[in-house]
C-alpha cells in the first residue's frame, strides 16, 4: 500500500528528502540526553521556507502531526517526537543560510537552521556582536534559541534571545507564510506575533528566519573570580557591582562550594584560584568599549569595594585571555564534572534576585529534611535571578536509588519556587518534560488564555502537539 | 425607566464614580489635540482590579462595549469612545499605588493609573533609575505607557516600555484577572501574554498592575548638540558614537534645519547654539556610571573623530546641567513650534537605521513633486530609526487649504515608508485614527493571525472595539 501523505511529500522536497527508514531518522529521534527516544512516520527536510509552507499544508490536509526540530540540544523534549509513531519530524537543518548582515542598521537576517555559533561568528567578521552564548552554541540552531528563547551567558547585559530579535518569519498552522522579517527598533502596529511566536515551542507555528541584533563588539572583556560567604553575600556583590559597572557588567555567575569541589575531583588539571575553601564563588565579568584599562579599573574598583566593606573575601582577576579562559573554564566543566560523578537531578528555575538567599536556604532545609545528606549543585546566572538547582545523592549513596526519588524532590524545589514567585523554567522551556508541573503552577486564568490561543492559531492541532499544553 | 447595567455598576463600585452627565463626562470624552470628541453611556472609575473585574463581567452580561483610559495623552484616537453613545469609559486613574520597590531586585510593582512621572520620581528616591521619558509623562499613566507599548527619548539605551516591564495584572475579557505580576528575568513556561497584552491598546484586555524594571541611576548625563551636512553624515555619526561609547550613549535625535528655524522663530528666547546655519542637527546624551569627566572624555571623543574624519562641522558640548537643558529645550520646543507655526501633518514612522537617508530623499522628492514648495519637519529619535516626519504647508499657502490634502500627503508618506520595510507607527500605536491604514499596509496573513487571536481572548468583542482591527 502507498502512503498518499508521504508520496505529496516526496513530490514536494524530493525522495532524498523524506527520510523513512529506521536507520535514516535515528538520529532525528533521540533526545539529547539521551533519556528519551521517539517514533516518527518521516523525517522531512525542507530547504526553504516555501517547501516548509508546502509540507505544514499536507500535514493539515492528511491531519499528520509534525515536530519542528533543529539542533535538538534541548534539554525538555520539546524536539523529539513521542512514541506513536503517528508524528512526521520537520528538520529545519538545510535552511542555514545567512543571508545578509546589514552593518548600518546593526542587523542580521537568518534562516532558522543556522547554528549558533556560524551566527556569532559571521556577526565577528562583520566586526560587530551576536551576544547570545550558551554551551550548546557548536550544534544549536538559532530556530531552535527563538523557539525556546534560549538564555544563556549574556542576559545579563543583553538580554534573552527574545530582546536579541527584531522580526520573525514563521510558516503558519495553515501553511502560509508570514514574513514579519521587520529590521526595526520600534514597530507599534498591532498585537506582538513576534513574541509570541518565541518561546512556543514550534506549538504555534514553525520559525523559518529571523532579524537579529547586532552590538558593537567590546574592546575588552575581563573576568574575575571572587569567593564569599554565602549567596547573600554574592547578591550583595552584584548589585555593588551593577552600580558600580552598569551596562559594562555583562556576566555573573554563582558557584557554590561543592560545584567547585566536584569541578577539582573529576577535573584536576584546572587550576584552583584559591589556597583556601570557600562557601561560595562569583564569577564576574565586565566589558569595555573603551580599553582593557577600563574594564580593569571598573572591575578591580568594584572588587575593592566589596573587599574594604566585607562583603567578599578573597578575589583573582585575570589579567590574560588566557586567564579569563581558566577561570570560565571552571563554570563550564561544573556540569561535565556532574555527568562524571553520575546521574543527578536537574532544575532550571528563576527567581526574584531579592528572594534567592531565603530561597535557597529554605529549599536546602526542606530537601535535607527529607534526603538527608544530599548534595546541593547550585550554580548558574545570579545576575539574572537564574539557577540550575541540582541535587545530588548523599555521599556513598547509590544513584540510582536516589534518582528514584525524581518526583518528590522536583516536587520540593518547584513548590519552594513557587512559593517564592519564581519559574520552574527560567530558560530551557516546559516540552513534554515539564508539561504536567504546568498544571499545578500556572493558574486556570493563564492555561485557558494560552489554550484560547492555542487553538485559535492552530484549530487542527498539528503544530508540535504534547508539548507546552 | 431603569438601566439595570448603570444600576448593576452602581452597585459594585458606588453611585458617585459611575459618571453619566455630561458635565461629568466631558473631559473623558475629548480627545489630547482636541480633534474629535465621543459620546459614552456612562464613565466608570473603578478604585481596584477586582472591581474592574466585576465592571467587565457586568459588560459581557449586557454586552456593552468598553474603552479603558488612563491619562488620555495617546495621539491615535486609541482611548476615547467612539460616537454611538453606546460605550462606556472605563478609567483606570483611581488605581494609582505605587505598591512596593523591591531594590535589591531592581523591581517597582505599580498600578496602571499611576503616572509616569510619579514613578520616575518614585525610582529616584530608591536611588534608581525608570527610565522611559517621553513629552506627556506629567500626565500619561503606565497603563496607557503598556498598553501602547510608548517609546520616547531613552529607548536606544533602555527599549521600548515592553523592554521595561517583567510582568502583569490584567483583567480579561471574561471579567477574570490574570496575575501575570512576576519580578523575574527569565521565565520560559508557556506563551509570552505579557508581550501580547503589551501594546494591544485594551482591545485584548484591562492593564490593572505592572511589574517594571529599575535600573542604576548614572552618575552623569552630558549633551552635545551637533551640525552636519545631511541625514545620511547624522548615520554615520550615529554608528561612531555607539561604537566610541557602547551603551553609555543614551539618545541620539536628529533635527531638520527646518525644524531649527521655526524654534527661534517662535521662541527667539531659546539660544541659537551655532553662529550659521547647517541643515541637520543631531542631539547626543551620553549617560556614566562614574563620572562626569568619564561621561566628558567619550562625549568628546567620539566627536573629536567625527570632526577629525569630516562626518560633522560644529558641535557644542554642555558642561553643565543648565546647558545640556538648554540644548535639550530646543528639542522638545519642535513641536510646541509647530503648533504655534499653525497645524500640519504628521506621521510617526520608523525604518531600518540604514535606510532612514534614502528613505528621507526620495520621500521629499515625491511630497516635492505633488505639493510643491511644502516644508518637511522632520526630526525624531534617529538612534531608533524613528521619525516624527511632518508635512506643513509652503511659505504663504493657507494652513486650511493644505491640510484638506491630508489622505494624499499622508498616503505618500505611508506608502514609501512600507517601501523601504518600515513601519507606519513608531511609537503611538494605531487606535482609531490609523485603523484603515492597518488593512492596507499589513498582510493578510497577519491581519487574520490577529483577528483570530482576538476573537480567542474577546469572543464577544466588548474591549475597545473599532481599535487596531
Amino acid at each position: 500500500m502507498t502512503d498518499a501523505f508521504l508520496e505529496r511529500c516526496r513530490q514536494l522536497i524530493g525522495a532524498s528528502h523524506v527520510l523513512t527508514s529506521h536507520a535514516d531518522m535515528a538520529s532525528y529521534l533521540t533526545d539529547w540526553r539521551g533519556r528519551f527516544t521517539g517514533r516518527a512516520r518521516a523525517v522531512l527536510r525542507p530547504a526553504s521556507a516555501a517547501e516548509v509552507a508546502q509540507l505544514v499544508q499536507a500535514c493539515g490536509e492528511y491531519r499528520v502531526p509534525l515536530v519542528p526540530q533543529g539542533g535538538k540540544t534541548g534539554l525538555v523534549l520539546g524536539s523529539v517526537p513521542d512514541d506513536s509513531g503517528l508524528e512526521v519530524v520537520l528538520s529545519l537543518t538545510r535552511l542555514n543560510r545567512i543571508v545578509h548582515i546589514d552593518t548600518a542598521n546593526r542587523t542580521m537576517l537568518v534562516q532558522a537552521g543556522c547554528i549558533l555559533q556560524q551566527i556569532q561568528d559571521a556577526a565577528e567578521e562583520a566586526g560587530l556582536l551576536f551576544p547570545l552564548s550558551l554551551a550548546a552554541e557548536g550544534s544549536c540552531t538559532i530556530g531552535g534559541n527563538l523557539s525556546t528563547n534560549a538564555g544563556g551567558t549574556a542576559v545579563l547585559r543583553y538580554g534573552n534571545t527574545r530582546e536579541l530579535c527584531l522580526g520573525l518569519e514563521v510558516v503558519t498552522a495553515q501553511g502560509e507564510v508570514w514574513d514579519g522579517l521587520r529590521g526595526l527598533r520600534k514597530d507599534n502596529t498591532g498585537y506582538d506575533l513576534r513574541d509570541l511566536f518565541i518561546g512556543a515551542e514550534g506549538t504555534l507555528g514553525v520559525i523559518t528566519a529571523a532579524v537579529l541584533k547586532l552590538y558593537p563588539q567590546p574592546k575588552a572583556t575581563i573576568t574575575a573570580l571572587v569567593a564569599t560567604g554565602s549567596p547573600r553575600r554574592a547578591l550583595e556583590l552584584l548589585s555593588l557591582a551593577q552600580d558600580y559597572c552598569g551596562a559594562s557588567l555583562t556576566a555573573y555567575e554563582l558557584m557554590s562550594d561543592v560545584c567547585l569541589r566536584l569541578v577539582g575531583r573529576h577535573f584536576p588539571h584546572l587550576p584552583r584560584p584559591f589556597a583556601q575553601e570557600h562557601a561560595q564563588y562569583a564569577l564576574l565579568e565586565v566589558s569595555s568599549n573603551e580599553s582593557e584599562e577600563h574594564a580593569i579599573g571598573l572591575l578591580e574598583g568594584a572588587i575593592g569595594d566589596a573587599l574594604e566593606q566585607g562583603i567578599i573575601d578573597d578575589a583573582v582577576v585575570a589579567t590574560s585571555l588566557a586567564q579569563s579562559r581558566a577561570l570560565w573554564n571552571i563554570r563550564e566543566h561544573i556540569p561535565l564534572a556532574q555527568a562524571a560523578d553520575g546521574k543527578n537531578l536537574k532544575h532550571d528555575v528563576s527567581l526574584p534576585i531579592s528572594r534567592i538567599a531565603d530561597f535557597i536556604d529554605q529549599t536546602a532545609a526542606q530537601l535535607q529534611q527529607a534526603f538527608p545528606g544530599c548534595q546541593l549543585v547550585c550554580f548558574g546566572h545570579l545576575g539574572d535571578g537564574n539557577l540550575h538547582y541540582n541535587v545530588a545523592p548523599a555521599e556513598g549513596q547509590s544513584h540510582d536509588e536516589f534518582l528514584a526519588n525524581q518526583a518528590a524532590v522536583s516536587r520540593i524545589v518547584h513548590d519552594s519556587v513557587h512559593v517564592f514567585g519564581g519559574s520552574i523554567s527560567a530558560e530551557h522551556g516546559i516540552g513534554a518534560l515539564k508539561r504536567s508541573d504546568l498544571t499545578r503552577y500556572k493558574s486556570a486564568v493563564e492555561l485557558n488564555m494560552m489554550r484560547a490561543i492555542k487553538t485559535a492559531l492552530d484549530p487542527l492541532g498539528i503544530m508540535n502537539p504534547g508539548k507546552i499544553l
